[in-house]
């Protein structure tokens, strides 16, 4: 009953088979190995985009610090929701990699509407050379609270940021888990509607550490490299994150994965509403905050259940009290962890 | 006859089996695996020193930049051979990671001697708060042209740095290997002699890409979580990285690799003398350049050995024109490999 | 009827004796000029405070941007109002020379009140490694509305402030103004109510162009140096901020300058209402936000007044549409000027 | 007797009496002020370049620091003289503001050959993403040696950055100096010999504080603007800076008390070697290094003379060791107080 998040999991068989492949014999460092050539073309079919360039990193908060700073200024601000991983989990790192940028909170919730990216935009550069000029607009799929934007609703953000001239930069942590939920091609998820850079992960769907950067655009490549390797992120056995792409995305077990996850949350959302729990986000993927009174929670918690209490303390008088829990359910889950955790409702 | 790099060859197989072993079932995340709690205890073991903060990291220009970070300051500049990994290798990371510090290249090669030292030393800041301030002072062991320093020297290094107030770091990619070549124990190279951070290596010495960052001073702790997240390095599933140090210091295989590579490099040295090469640098561990005619390389060439041409070009009229390459031998390489090498001369 | 910034006006007469006089024979450079020892002095005094570490740079933003770096770390924020100088008018400088700080916009207008502050603390670092971490509190006085925070809203702040082991900046662009407002002294507007460090403006309040950085912990004083040095804000020829300064402090001409600014909103502000327009907030100093109708705009505009819409635009169809101005006295306004002004309406 | 630096002398009377008239009434902030724009087109008249870019700043540091920041990229490394003052005098701020580029010292002295700097730029980039990549060449014209580069000399070097694609920057700290020397015009030791950007010095020639950056690629206009915003280096009250500017121009004063000033040096020269003083740079412009027994320099120091005591100590048993000077001479120097200067050999 492992549902405290999705990097908690192990890694797919699949990925650590291509892994323990690429450790024989030699392969030329730094990118250059030959796993690496064929993760490109592979990336680029998934997305359908012949001439993305495609590089690998080892974590998220890299994927997306890099790709900010190649598209924003230091004298920039990237507007993201104000629960945007960016903000909220990387201790600065965006604000780091761009040397200083802002990073302007478009009021809402994790999901941003258009009328609210609408207005933080016109508000930001009204004062000339004073202000922090517009950058970036950064979207987060699946979102930190477990919504999946529609296909209509990216179009509506990215035709807004288009109006302006910015780019749109599309944190995909959970790029797996958005795409099998509104049963969609990765190239209908982002270039298609307007998407410049992604950052395409791994790592919590069944990889050990690996992310992809696709820019769609392939003249940020060189500077994608130079920042790359000044961040400190070019691998120089780069092999071992090639290896992990490519086992990762044959036979599509990515999909397969982010389907398992999604079902056993949807499992899960059921389950847990049918016992009387409320849903405080609408759970489009493999993500769940839900509430239920504090005796289920100390319940599961002694049974050896592992989440993180959202909101309120495990510890307390009242029973009865309502305690939110964060439930993140990874490819591993079965459906009968689902129901054991549910058996203690 | 793999010489290129010791980032070409395999993880040794011990390393394999404790990342696959550490796949099964669910851990917590960023570095509060189980395994890390071992790591940390096993290496405050090797190097002899309880007190010490310990940290993975994937690249070696990680661990470098984010210990130097954490000892100096951006108008500090650091003092490092022009050779340096750090100052030739890591298109400005140290700068980045720093916001901007400087780095003073103690003029010589690889290895800095005490009196180009202080007299570098002595220039800086001698211009009140319009240059540069002095920072950290960082050894890199093995050199990047395959020399060790012995005990004293390294000494001799921090004695200087000590009376300027200025902490020493190691870049220890190689530790391994110099660590076998002085027959020291890791104390020894390190906080005995003066040394206050270290960039413990294992990348190169059989892992897939971990090195450990060992602050013998543990009030740098905190400030090193942080600028290690901030920068991006911050593993959410951090058990591979712990899994992988596991492995290497587990019955010293570290140690028996990076012997098994050092001699392997003294059968070459050796059998190159033999043959009429010419030693550019005396071969302390597992790095060799040597100048040979051209005819030699192309033959090598032809017969599939790969190793980096150090100067000079492979194509070319003159077959007797000496040409230098940079021979580097991992663990993996076998007396076998090393003879069929020298086989063709 | 200037009346669009305290900077458009002259500086003082006094002032400019000052720097004429400087500019007799000679002077050495970088601060060491003697004026500067009378002007440190003359601060210290001021501000009761013998052992502060003062400073001279040319721009607010270099103070407030030197300030806070100071006091903050790169993997920090700064908590402020969200429409404060350093956010809204200082094109990411804080971020620039904090090296990537973030600022946390406490919820609410121009004075941010202790249980906003508290909530926003609170939230912040509430994700250990992954958040920012708490960084300095600056507040604005007079705030950026033109309102003036009493001795007693000060302590509430810091006392939050130190209760969470945070730094206090008090951005004093505007300190005499608000000095005269509370008739205090300038230490119980500062160390005697819990502020660190102070940006004690001049440029605004009749002087050409000049702020003045005080610590009362001196331990900062040679970081400051090394940094304004370093942003290229350590003048060469010192002597003329120096003199600025001694012209400003010179018999309390700026008390003087700042009572009649304040005199001539008071002024103003009570002709405001008078006429019927109304206040957006309470004019407490020099700075006056009001609205009245599109057809008085315009007439004003037709005589030559200058000053900001705040809202709204001056060309338009319904002459009794409400238009917001922003309407700022510096010390050169004349009864008489206040008067024509309001003949306007 | 004051021959320390051309920053302890006064302004010129010019200077300052714009300066006083530009206090006169109310002018428009942040570079808006009418006189800027008559400075813009004389500058660009001086130039001979009708679409350059100008801008004002308070110091050198600053103009060098932000024209350079926008021609390079903190992966690259910028091209300089081991005693250029970016490199020896600014506390690491071209650093600073490129968000942590290198600089690469080209062997040699405070004068680039075109060889050693060819040499240099062949080396760096020469290991593909790993080292810092190439950036701007920057050229510092009058040297910190006092040396004053011909423009064929200028050519010689542009031309070799231009067939790398590198763009070039001229430190003109003491441009006028130069330009008398040379007799050439602003345009012939600029753009015309290559040059794409220009610190175009008035502080250290009779200005109290005020540099021009002037781009002869107006493209780069905005970004600079940006740039000193966000370095806090844009005066509110910027009619001061431009007054400066205008006071200097006027009736081409500059040119005079360069030549002035040069004279002077000219003078100081041919009596120091009459006095059996030795030359240690060949004294182009206004200074000059020369070295003499202490026992004079005890002397001149009894007398009241100023100046840096360049090598040696003043304290000392041997008073006909020889101890070398810099001296510099500004504008406000007569003859006289030259030979008052030479009366003490």
């Amino acid at each position: 009953m492992y549902l405290a998040s999705d990097n908690t999991g192990p890694a797919h068989p699949q990925v650590m088979e291509h892994v323990l492949a690429a450790n024989e014999g030699y392969a030329m460092p730094y990118g250059a190995d030959p796993i690496m050539e064929r993760v490109r073309d592979r990336v680029r079919d998934v997305f359908e985009a012949p001439d993305a360039a495609v590089y690998l990193v080892a974590t998220g908060t890299a994927a997306n610090a890099l790709a900010l700073a190649c598209y924003g200024q230091p004298w920039q601000t990237v507007f993201c929701s104000p629960v945007a991983h960016i903000h909220e989990d990387e201790c600065n790192a965006p604000e780091f990699y761009s040397a200083g940028s802002k990073l302007t909170l478009v009021p809402g919730s994790d999901r941003m509407t258009p009328d609210a990216l609408r207005s933080s935009i016109e508000t930001e550069e009204s004062r000339g050379v004073h202000g922090p000029q517009r950058g970036p607009v950064s979207i987060t799929q699946v979102t930190e609270r477990g919504g999946v934007y529609t296909l209509d609703e990216i179009s509506a953000l990215t035709d807004i940021a288009k109006h302006y001239g910015l780019p749109v930069h599309l944190d995909g942590a959970r790029f797996a888990n958005a795409m099998v939920a509104l049963e969609c091609s990765a190239a209908e998820m982002t270039w298609k509607r307007g998407v410049d850079v992604v950052s395409f992960g791994g790592t919590k769907n069944g990889c050990m550490g690996v992310e992809a950067v696709v820019f769609f655009d392939p003249d940020k490549a060189w500077e994608f490299e130079l920042r790359r390797k000044r961040g400190a992120h070019l691998f120089s056995k780069h092999r071992f994150l090639s290896a992990q792409m490519e086992g990762y995305l044959k036979n599509d077990i990515w999909l397969d994965m982010a389907r398992q996850s999604n079902a056993r949350a949807a499992q899960l959302s059921a389950g847990l509403v049918e016992k009387g729990a409320h849903l405080l986000h609408a759970p489009d993927a493999n993500m769940i905050f839900a509430s239920f009174p504090r005796r289920i929670h100390q319940r599961l918690h002694d049974a050896g259940a592992k989440y993180y209490i959202w909101s309120g303390n495990l510890e307390g008088d009242d029973p009865d009290a309502l305690l939110a829990a964060r439930l993140v359910c990874d490819w591993s889950l079965s459906e009968e962890h689902i129901a054991e955790f549910l058996s203690h409702f």
